[in-house]
């Protein structure tokens, strides 16, 4: 397996001081996923779990980094902006945090691709969640993200 | 002006790292607003401008924070949570953060304090934007937050 698109993506991360703050890893990916986690002592709030602007930025940017990873391994570079976002709070998060991001459809994959190949811009829509350890799902994110060639 | 809700809210703020990492300052209370600042050097992405993550951060808190004001101006201590939250992205931001949050609709500050004295529970819509130097304004969120009487 070609380890080197992942290998860009965590250098983006750690490049960027609020996503090095979260202290975020890498923790899985497959075609049309990706996994994400953060340690709970990084993101923690007042009320002892996970502050919702780290499980948001967290879910974003799974999203944002399936992306990356989709265009970087069809060979394709582009800038990746998140457009609009929304996220749903359902339980506190008491542990350390895993969210995971895929497309929104079937298809959406391969058609963020041949976008960008052909009008070297691209819209996608992409969903995120955080689960928490038993299978539960703590947060959603319904995510829209343009990408434009460079 | 007593100033013992705003010294509490900035020690609350300043307790949670990932809310530390952003660098907020409060930067002005009137009754039914708020605003916070952030240094673009600690929020930036990988593009030069804001981290996405970091605008819808900083609306959240400011909303979290008028809500806290709110309260406690009225005597009130309750913990307070975001329940879901719609963001749009409009601008690049390339110049330190600021956002201001207010209540959804007129009346609705009055009804927090209200429903919480009354039912030691209530729900409340705030509207967060952020705003560039020159007015513009760079991003907007609509959120619903829950607050539990203590």
């Amino acid at each position: 397996m070609d380890n080197a698109p992942l290998d860009a993506l965590a250098a983006h991360f750690a490049g960027m001081p609020p996503v090095a703050a979260l202290q975020l890893r890498i923790a899985g990916h497959a075609p049309g996923r990706l996994r994400l986690e953060a340690p709970l002592a990084a993101n923690v709030n007042d009320k002892g779990c996970a502050f919702g602007g780290s499980l948001v930025s967290l879910m974003t940017l799974a999203g944002w980094g399936l992306g990356f990873l989709t265009l970087a391994e069809a060979g394709l570079a582009a800038d990746i902006f998140v457009a609009d976002s929304r996220v749903r709070y359902l339980k506190p998060v008491f542990e350390d945090l895993r969210v995971e991001a895929g497309f929104d459809a079937e298809g959406e994959q391969a058609a963020l691709v041949d976008a960008l190949r052909r009008q070297g811009r691209a819209s996608v829509r992409m969903q995120a969640r955080a689960l928490l350890a038993d299978g539960a799902v703590a947060a959603t994110l319904a995510a829209r993200y343009v990408a434009i060639a460079r």
